[in-house]
């Protein structure tokens, strides 16, 4: 897809649809298919973690982990991407700087604000789907 | 309105733009003109009911009497939808899949998440308008 | 631009690309480029204030004051706007009434709810760019 032609209303429904969708299988533990959101060696980097997970196979196994975690504990985790900030590179590549929330409810008690953080990704088309090529979190806080 | 023909960007579009106003009217009190954001018809299951309600008069009773029991309680409710993972459906119907929020403040007090949820709504175009035909909710934490 | 001809979903869209990124201005203490989001003569009226913030020196010099103070209490927030009703006017405007958060995290410690407002705000087009003209801001619980 040529960027440069892309109308932005389109090139941003496209976007807050791929996060939806994304952060849904997250948050209900299809790890596989969320991993399949990214590049096949895509990256993530979150705080406190020396190195970033890089490709499918280790990004599946941490949202595994994380969701089976969340099970034991007694714990709902749902993402919330907002106030996207979308910019098109010369390369054909798609920065987005975005606020995420964490929001998490204990089995039977009120939910909360778990985190609060910045999300600076590098989107990528591969064919006609886009993919997280690139992700760097930060925590408020922190 | 043909769905098929209809470009994703003016689905999304029309839709936030839809639960931007039902959310607004259902926060300030309107139940009238909330329960006619619904099909004739249309039902709301909520998670501890034992049955949906059904048509635009109950769901106008129950959306006024709980808008009436946030006043009493010196109250103000927000209702926030997020993550929208909008489907088109080969029946001419959009199924919309999105986490949801109320936010709660009480009077002289901070706001604090009240509910977290997930919104699964049938939504159908009436004379270029969406309505609601069904809605389930489920509750975070239940 | 003129709104009559103006697809509502590429309207969204720009819309929600200004706020998304004059709230990161804001949010990042760049108070100076904040205050060019508005009209040269823009105003701001908050809860609690007698008179309207008015002028992009007045805006940046509180936008400007109101992050040191964060900083210097170890705070950080972000404001996230959400369920945009957006509605043109016939003298080429546009309205938006929406719900805004204020997310606060205390450094070390976890994030919050500080803040659940209403912002009502008139938008104009200068040369392409949107300018917040107006903009009326209640809080939940006042």
């Amino acid at each position: 897809m040529d960027l440069a032609l892309l109308p932005q209303e389109r090139l941003r429904a496209g976007i807050e649809q791929f996060y939806a969708r994304h952060m849904q299988l997250l948050d209900t533990g299809r790890a596989e298919e969320w991993a399949r959101t990214f590049t096949e060696d895509g990256t993530f980097a979150l705080p406190g973690r020396p190195e970033p997970s890089r490709g499918r196979a280790e990004l599946a196994e941490g949202a595994s982990r994380a969701y089976a975690a969340q099970r034991a504990a007694g714990e709902t985790h749902r993402h919330w991407h907002g106030m996207l900030d979308i910019t098109t590179q010369d390369d054909g590549t798609v920065r987005v700087r975005c606020y995420a929330l964490v929001v998490l409810t204990p089995r039977g008690g009120d939910p909360r604000l778990h985190r609060a953080c910045v999300c600076e990704d590098v989107l990528v088309d591969e064919g006609g789907e886009w993919k997280v090529r690139a992700r760097v979190v930060t925590r408020d806080g922190a």
